[in-house]
């Protein structure tokens, strides 16, 4: 196994996450070696309760038969119960989490592909934190970019989780530049693609209809995009959001930026929710996350859907690999 | 032919309309009547550019054979030229629409359905528009709301042409509790659903994730839904956007009410965009239109899809059928 070797950090102990990662240890990889970042009992209790083989190895043992997991520990404070979450574990949580992105830092590994957590958790464990996207920024001092991603389409965010209200003020000219110079060069790097296609929404209905219904895209959007153009972006728009996804003008963009939340995430998730994975653009190493929550409901039952967390190792995968190649 | 009687009004005679209705017309349909509120030359020159023939009825001969078109005259002031909209002929553009608005008012007609229109060409002509929908609004004193549909999803609009920054503060009890019991009741008046299942998007990303990310949800949309709901109706939500639409739970609602244009439409246009149709719940009759524009660049070249205006025509003869069932 040449391929990168990526961090895996399955997040919430309490969610679906540490099962999902025992499903993922019944294969071994051809595309890149993974090492948990987790806790070996809640791993246990997990391949316990769905009835599965889990070999815990020494990190930098080669995972050879199904079951096989290499793992950096990280033993939380208090047994875990499926469905519940223990603030008094969010320490754990964080800690694998600041782990990895350490070690990615340091080029020990290539990687990240994380798992969900449980956001009011962490708070109630006395760790200020507003999400992992946020947390990985901080750490590593970068600019990123919030990019969910299927076999159909992917959404980069302008803004993320924002109330609607404030988001016309939040879209100025310093924010897109930096938006989309993160993403294209994140196209280019992590994705291989040496001239990426963006298309640019709106931010108003019918992208403003020449300033009949709003005055962002004369003001804004458009300097932006043409100043970007001048320095070589290949950059579409802005469109309306409601004609940009059709089908067949997909096809002829690399990624879609969309102005907030909820006009670029109804498509993204209705075209393919199970295989869609939320990428971190900007940071010095690519990471990857599941593109769904803890489900504290279906933990330990054995019925949470792996595909996301396959696409997530999947895509990681891939982009590591697209980084050594450079 | 006993079933509804339909007013058949082509819209932007520059546009794609009347070739549209020159397809139309070229099968004799077993759901409805039509009757084209149109100018003949204009329908001739259409037919003419498609190579398709046309004989034009006085509007109270049936149509029996392909080409078969009942129509009742409104003569354009100046020549079409396809592609190039000319605002003199706006009054009689606007006059076919409150023709046969006046038509269904009376009850000579069953509904009707219109096809493009140049909003900038009307205004243009000395006549103040914004819209069809609100023209009809106007004319029959009903509150109304656009509902834009396909085989996949009904998309109910809260708010339609708002720049984005208006949307916030648009949003109140009035409003909503106006737009759900014009929805709930179109549901099951026009469309013969006893008890609708209507789903409730929120405004703020994730719903606003219990005031984390915006209070709109907490202090006005569920009280509405509370009291609504109090007063019978089956209300979904209010549930994230983002998330909403996903196949599995769309299978479970009879349409979804969006808070603003560019929340719902996105995937209802990526979902199915050929076969979607606008439809006006609210007025004294069925009014469907087509879901697209006037495609300038199309006109006169028989390129148009004709899709759309086909799927309008079904949805209005269904609902009509529907209200003279009652």
């Amino acid at each position: 196994m040449t391929g990168p070797r990526l961090a895996l950090v399955p997040g919430e102990p309490a969610g679906v996450g540490p099962e999902l990662c025992v499903r993922l240890a019944q294969a071994p990889r051809t595309d890149c070696s993974l090492v948990a970042f987790a806790d070996p009992a809640t791993l246990r209790s997990a391949a316990d309760a769905l009835g599965l083989p889990l070999n815990l190895l020494h990190e930098d043992e080669p995972a050879r038969r199904p079951g096989d997991m290499p793992l950096r520990m990280f033993p939380n404070a208090n047994a875990v119960v499926f469905g519940h979450p223990d603030p008094r574990n969010a320490g754990a949580v964080v800690g694998a989490l600041l782990d990895a992105a350490d070690a990615c830092m340091a080029g020990r590994f290539d990687g990240m592909v994380t798992g969900p957590v449980q956001k009011a958790t962490i708070n109630e464990g006395g760790i200020a934190y507003t999400g992992t996207t946020e947390l990985l920024a901080g750490h590593a001092g970068s600019d990123v970019v919030m990019m969910l991603a299927n076999d159909v389409v992917r959404v980069a965010l302008a803004t993320t989780h924002l109330p609607l209200r404030n988001v016309a003020d939040a879209i100025d000219v310093e924010l897109l530049v930096r938006v989309l110079r993160v993403t294209h060069e994140a196209l280019r790097t992590g994705f291989g693609i040496p001239e990426p296609v963006i298309a640019v929404l709106g931010l108003n209905p019918h992208a403003g209809e020449a300033g009949h219904l709003g005055s962002e895209e004369i003001e804004t959007i458009i300097p932006v995009l043409d100043r970007l153009r001048a320095q070589g972006m290949h950059l579409v728009g802005p469109l309306p959001a409601d004609t940009a996804f059709l089908p067949r003008k997909l096809a002829g963009f690399d990624a879609v930026l969309a102005m907030y939340h909820d006009q670029g995430l109804p498509v993204l998730k209705y075209s393919g929710f199970e295989r869609a994975v939320n990428v971190t653009l900007g940071l010095p190493y690519p990471r990857v996350a599941v593109d769904h929550g803890t489900a504290l409901d279906l933990a330990g039952q054995g019925l949470a859907d792996p595909s996301s967390l396959e696409a997530a190792v999947a895509t990681c995968a891939r982009m590591a690999a697209q980084r050594q190649a450079r």
